[in-house]
């Protein structure tokens, strides 16, 4: 067996403070346009079959025990404690939440519950989640909420401006990272966008961007100004925290222009998501110094597969690259799920080298540690935190 | 072992009444735009080697015997008794037949002999293939075919889109499915028109492009005019009844537009082919409720490795989404060892997640079933057909 | 075991004769625009696993020992001697040699140190690689050099033509091949250019291209102008000897138009490189019977990965299409590691095949010397040549 030390889930978001029926729950699994098939429920998917592999026995059930039976464990025993049981049975150390969360699925492109700093929203920050875990947690800022909260509070262009770069200098001193692109990654626009991101739009340009965007907005409304992004994405690289990129379902060449731009230029770029491009993102963190390639969401999402795509990742990307995350949200059983695929997978590839020959047990247990934890402390400086 | 049903081959064509010799039978393996290499066969392929494993033992002879073994012993029994062993040694209890045969492999985008209806050609129709194959048997038929009868028998532009939409009404009330592309799917326009298909042309629009089309056209011409192209596509569209959609060779963003549009529309869509994009197919049938992936001619294309491709489409794709097909055409080789590849390797793919205790015994044997059949007698109402 | 003849590696490099220090060393094991990730070094990735695996031995050490030993008993032993023992532990038969080195990983699009005909260069060139390797060794041509060299021996653009055009035919003479695209792979304007490349440019465009570019051009100058290097690959294409066409990370669809272009005019087209495009590079091959795809450095840079990279390729790729080649350059441990790597894979994937009866033993043997040798000797007639 390869052994790990407590993972660094570098991507995640908070978890639902409220109780859920079994719609509710379903609802939360997979991100969709409309229901299931007919005959069928977002538990036949390899996601739903996941979690009823790893989280049953972690509430004291039987693992693949049919979804009603969960459910009424899971009210059984409340939400706070099935919370607390399924993230401290994931084996994570440290949490890196996002507390922009985008919104439930099925809502892609409409702002949610932000929920952040334990505001008082459905969803936990990074303090309740950390004590719930008996872990450590740190915040990564969504972009384009500072850019959303300072229209919210600016009279003028001149205000909004200024107040966007007072907030990103200040989330770049408590914060471990940035993420950007959640809210359209899956637009059709996005890929554009990140085209013309190799460089950072002028002055004057921002100012009319902003302009316009001030003028025509309801407050609350989502950036969508592709220069005002531009804007936000650059801010980010000045201030030299890492950026953790969506990347969606941009074709990988979107990526490159950015990706050649931002090199030596001081920040880490973490590619978040990007299959079925994944492996277009191991060969960026080959090429780039500053460029990391996430494992994310996806290994929980293929479940009975994870092996097989943390292989392909592995392929060209630099052990020192790889990090591991869960990308959950709203539900800890995706947090936990996340994290025990990824352990089962990574042992039984890496287990599977060395039964060959073709890796030795101490360079597996190495890579083992820097993929769980060790790339993730390094990138967030997270032992200068601790 | 995981069990499945008798089969539901949701996509092929009829099969040859002639008899063929070896050179006439290895035209027909693979799709080529001319001979194999100096020094080998078409047998030197997956597909192949796949037929030569499965099909000699249906006619009494050992798997692997050499090719001209094999056609010897199909002559000696004749075709019609060749084809009924073969087709009944599939498993398949329903043949979805495509009445559209777009020619013989090596001559995409040339029509070929049409042989739908049992009209004389020599390619059987579903009657015939379901009696030989002492099964169902249920007809696809081909958009762009109707369209070319409505341009022979039609004297104006007024006629011409009347009686294609009769034809359009007519085939819905009698028809499994419509298919779309297949003449055109490794062509380069095909992707831009696919691109374009987000929205149905105008009415002038399409009655300006019919005028250039008839007006140009010898009988029995294809359509390849984009704007009727798209107009069929829609015409479909609005008549309800599945469509599948041949994807070829065109990027997997070129789907994103039409697949949204139709988003709710009530007719569904069913992705065919995609290699190697079968990976967005399936995030497409996840992200879409109305969007079907199909396993295809993949499987008896790769052969040995069918389980893995298999595996790959298992990974998003929801398992109500994922549907059968052989895409054989001409050779009843090819239905039958679509087949078996398929069965064998579903079973070691979900068997072998079973070993590991990823998924539940029941739980493979349920999706098993619904790969194998059940989603596609959901999808074509095959249970109020039969 | 699966045995196969001694290999012909389609594609490398010369061998450095200068002694390597461990930074030295390290750098030439991957491309990368810039050092490894912070704690790491270059050997923490597939490569460095696979090269520490594999070469240990052939220099009478244990396999997985640290580089630093590795390197010390390199030393020890002399570039030239340790040269010897891993060309010829390579089990490599025939070298092609590309003589137009592009220079050192880390430097793409910057000419390196040419060394080609041992021109005392610190690269070897053919001939002291088939002595040093026990082998035989033939050149492979890369056209941007002749190009150069054309431009730095031309007073005027007429004779600048008229002496590229010598070279071609000169080389179309004495070579086995012609390489094509390595600088520019990478690059953005890559694609571009091959998108326009489905068709030659008229001798005006040419004299005005050539005009501009010997007018702008230092000595030694690098050949990017598009249209010259259309005009170099369609002389390539004229002079009937196969092309290597570097795929780099241009989007497949990039290639088409050019492979339709070259059908049936007699010159074979090597696809080199592609992944993670590899699998329509292999649809390619089996499309276009002029067409042929590389195994290539993507065994080495994937080492125990290898075998699923290999497999993917042998779905759609006819087996009489595609060629084993390491890629190698520089460090002849890659050279090693590339043909051992590559044994190991094709051993174990049509090995596996053998025992789960889905193709027979000899068969597999047949296969196996193919893409080992066979498909080399007739792509580029070795047996006349030998």
């Amino acid at each position: 067996m390869i052994e790990t030390p407590p993972l660094v889930d570098q991507h995640c978001h908070g978890v639902l403070r409220t109780e859920l029926g079994l719609a509710g729950f379903e609802a939360q699994l997979i991100r969709s346009a409309g229901p299931p098939a007919a005959g069928t429920t977002f538990f036949d998917t390899q996601t739903g079959f996941a979690v009823r592999r790893w989280c049953p026995p972690l509430l004291g059930l039987e693992p693949h025990c049919p979804p009603a039976h969960y459910l009424a464990r899971r009210r059984e025993l409340g939400a706070a404690e099935s919370g607390r049981r399924l993230l401290r049975g994931s084996g994570v150390g440290v949490f890196l939440v996002d507390t922009g969360d985008v919104g439930a699925p099925g809502h892609d492109g409409h702002p949610g519950h932000p929920g952040h700093h334990g505001d008082g929203g459905d969803v936990c920050g990074p303090g309740e989640l950390a004590l719930a875990g008996r872990a450590r947690a740190h915040e990564v800022v969504r972009l384009e909420m500072l850019a959303e909260q300072a229209a919210d509070t600016s009279g003028t262009v001149a205000a909004f401006l200024a107040n966007l770069a007072g907030a990103v200098h200040h989330a770049a001193a408590h914060a471990v990272a940035f993420s950007f692109g959640a809210a359209m990654a899956d637009g059709t626009g996005y890929a554009q966008a990140l085209l013309r991101a190799a460089e950072p739009p002028g002055p004057g340009e921002v100012r009319g961007a902003a302009d316009r965007w001030i003028a025509g907005r309801a407050r609350g409304g989502a950036v969508h100004d592709p220069v005002l992004l531009r804007h936000l994405l650059w801010s980010a690289v000045s201030s030299g925290l890492p950026i953790q990129l969506h990347t969606g379902t941009a074709p990988p060449e979107a990526l490159t222009g950015f990706v050649r731009a931002t090199a030596g230029l001081g920040a880490y770029v973490v590619l978040l998501g990007g299959y079925p491009h994944h492996r277009h993102a191991a060969r960026l963190a080959a090429a780039y110094p500053h460029v990391h390639a996430d494992l994310g969401p996806v290994l929980a999402r293929t479940g009975a597969r994870a092996g097989a795509v943390l292989a392909e990742l592995l392929e060209l990307a630099p052990f020192g690259k790889l990090l591991y995350s869960s990308g959950a949200r709203r539900l800890p059983e995706l947090h936990a799920t996340g994290a025990l695929v990824f352990r089962e997978a990574l042992g039984r590839v890496l287990g599977g080298w060395v039964t060959d020959g073709a890796w030795s047990w101490r360079d597996a247990h190495r890579v083992a540690g820097m993929i769980a934890a060790g790339n993730a402390r390094r990138v967030y400086r997270l032992d200068e935190r601790d």
